[in-house]
């Protein structure tokens, strides 16, 4: 994909600044532009950088003002944040856009299938499975049977989706993700071994959600694991059966959620983070990287640390304290000795 | 799926109390109930959904007592919820019930298949592999080289199997489980770099084992990782080479076990706990999420916390003062200047 | 396969003490010896164990005196350990030989695969990818769009390299790793949700790099993320998007890095730890199990523990305190109460 300075500031609605036949064919940060590279300067601290850049056309505000000579072409436009990531966006559309059924690939008589797919090779789609318009599948990845897809959604490659789940509109699902496994359901029995309790429940995903590499979310027991509209999981997050995930919350990477909790809407969650079963946390509350809790949080927009966690002003004025037992210890010892001396003075 | 109210209650030895043409296509919680669904009643604290249940039949105990009018019609049992659970079982007998070997898969000549097993497209199994009967091995599933399955085991979709492992007789391996990838074992050399160590042993998994969404287990250096009769893992647990797990241990998920750590039986360990190698942790011993075991626990049904951990008792009380620390900090501040005022009065 | 002692010690270097026709089929540690093992005594602290061993041939070390009767056949060697590593390699390479294109598999016409290769049953080779020498891709793995695989790399059933990611040579991707998916990276938009930022760059893994089951590394917002030669990675570890790992540098299980964050060479991180985005670790440092690290550690070779991690003796110098802090408090109340006494005798 070559493309001249015009041409995308064209499709940006920008004016050029220099040679409109400039060409580029790749994209960059402007610290590591190279030549044939589209860049961007949005944030003022970079700014240094646009005089030594090696990138061939960069997009600037169209306030900038070059206080030293640019080697480079520029495009102004409005806001080069926003303009260089829908150029970002359009190079994504290109490169991953993926037409078709490949062959060999399982598609079950009985599933149905939108217009626009594209079916990778040895990808399956299960009995009754329903796929909406402009799916993506990629090759090895798994539909059960009776799964509904929505429009627009991606499955990479090796994504796996257990039967009976439902996946809304404009979803992304990494590889690795697991939708629908068994929850982790088992009553002890007079042996002293485990008794499975089935899981006939599902999952149900909403609209415009993405997750993660490696990411398990089990089936309920009964009714439905959900995740709302615009969650955003990272990698490797656990999350149990007949959890439920408001909309827009957003967690990172090998946080775990045990079963039947509810987390609310706006949350933002750490990394590694560890939440027990049965409890709700509020909406727009806030949870440190490694925290544990073990309680509900009822209080909205509560930013809470630790494990179990708390407050995380008091945690960190704790944490600054406990990093300096050994002295308190000194002196409360110290405390002892000279309270002993005054009684019993020498 | 459809049933009557008498064919439910005669599968479980029941007594049908109302219109026993009732008809249900669904099971349900009992304050989630909705018209044509199947319901349950055993604990006592739910007894006033059953006034305003929706569910269209609900199974009691033989000893209930309405004390207001029930709209859904009733089977009586002598446990209910026993009873919901053999409901469950059943119906996830038919949903999950496939039979037969789809196409195209990959069966080595030299592999061996057992009775009414149901092999998934692009499943693959290797050669001299030995499969038992009525084993389901779902698409896109691999099974390596002079791997043994006992009967009744289910590999759920993508779940992977390294050569020369041994996995029991009812046994679920949930997707994304990889049993028997190398342990993590490098010797460094006079370069400052790693030399591998080849892990030529394997992995035996016993009967009854449950094994969760993205969990590794790692095959032994020398000789076999061993999960023992029983044991149910969660998802994205971490196994390492040469550990041992015994009979009935229950793990929950995102924990890690180094290598060569011997885990007793009928433990149950919470999630995200973290245990080092070359370990011994005693029977019925009991761990708490977020843990972190860097000892031996040689004590039978020892209960810990922390990392590292000691006696859950002693951890919650010393969590407690933790949480006070800034005020521990003042009040000693405090002692100090009240005893040099007391040593050098104003 | 079978091999007698002169066998094994021809292929060592060695010289045979015993009957050079002794037969051995597998391997062992000496004190799991079985008739037909071959096992090795190098450690000191094990040298009973050669008395009583079940194994029919033991490798000892040159200067090794046995002080009573010894029933196995011995290999004397320069070095035990060494050579038995060696026949450990050897047995390896015999189990793991692979060669050919198993079929179905799907390879695009315009990619180029180099000599020696195994392709199995269902692996996915898109187009304009490039597999070097000898390179084994097993069963289900998926190689995307002009992807690029050096000499000798194995990629075990079921890796995925998403499109533009770069593998060097000698490497080993166990089942479940994911290269190449997406960054985690959004921006909250006026709507209160949050708008993905595509993510184009690619991952670079160097030469002689290991990665373990379900570990998954993300591409690069822009440029790549990069995996420098040698670094050995367990299972279940989140490399998040423009991470960069040094030479040789060493992670164990189920660690977490956060986006941007370059980590140095020869650095040794345990199991579980958390490391946020943009800082910076220095070479040779070692972080301790579960600790998180908040901050960049500037000092090279520096050992760190806690969450937040700071020096190792410390944090165990304070963990001391910490377990004791009940006591602290009950000290400072009698303190308290001391000094009360002192400034109003009864």
């Amino acid at each position: 994909m070559e493309f001249t300075a015009k041409q995308v500031s064209d499709l940006l609605g920008g004016k050029v600044e220099g040679d409109a036949n400039t060409k580029v064919n790749t994209l960059s940060k402007i610290e590591e532009g190279t030549s044939g590279s589209l860049s961007f300067l949005a944030n003022p601290k970079y700014i240094q950088h646009i005089y030594t850049t090696k990138a061939s056309l960069v997009i600037v505000n169209d306030d900038f003002v070059a206080e030293h000579p640019v080697s480079a072409t520029l495009i102004r436009v409005p806001n080069a944040y926003e303009s260089f990531v829908k150029l970002l966006e359009i190079y994504n559309q290109i490169q991953l856009d993926k037409k078709g059924i490949e062959q060999p690939s399982f598609i079950s008589p009985s599933a149905k299938i939108g217009n626009d797919c594209y079916v990778g090779a040895f990808a399956y789609i299960g009995n009754n499975a329903v796929i909406g318009s402009n799916v993506k599948i990629y090759p090895q990845a798994f539909v059960g049977d009776n799964v509904v897809i929505g429009n627009n959604t991606t499955l990479f490659s090796g994504a796996k989706v257990y039967s009976e789940c439902n996946i809304g509109a404009n979803c992304t699902l990494h590889t690795g993700t697991v939708i629908g496994a068994d929850g982790f359901g088992f009553t002890p029995n007079s042996e002293n071994n485990y008794k499975k309790v089935p899981q006939i429940g599902n999952v149900i995903i909403e609209d415009h959600v993405e997750i993660g590499a490696n990411t398990s979310i089990d089936r309920a027991t009964l009714g439905s694991t959900i995740i709302r509209k615009g969650v955003k999981l990272d990698n490797l997050i656990q999350i149990a059966h007949n959890v439920e995930i408001g909309e827009n919350t957003v967690i990172a990477a090998q946080t775990g959620i045990a079963g039947s909790t509810k987390i609310g809407r706006d949350c933002m969650i750490g990394g590694q983070v560890g939440i027990v079963g049965h409890i709700t946390i509020a909406d727009k509350v806030k949870i440190a990287a490694q925290s544990g809790i073990g309680s509900s949080i009822t209080t909205e927009g509560e930013i809470v640390q630790g494990s179990p966690a708390f407050g995380i002003g008091d945690y960190k004025r704790t944490y600054v304290v406990f990093r300096k037992l050994p002295e308190l210890d000194r002196r409360i010892k110290e405390l002892e000795q000279m309270l002993k001396d005054l009684k019993q003075p020498s």
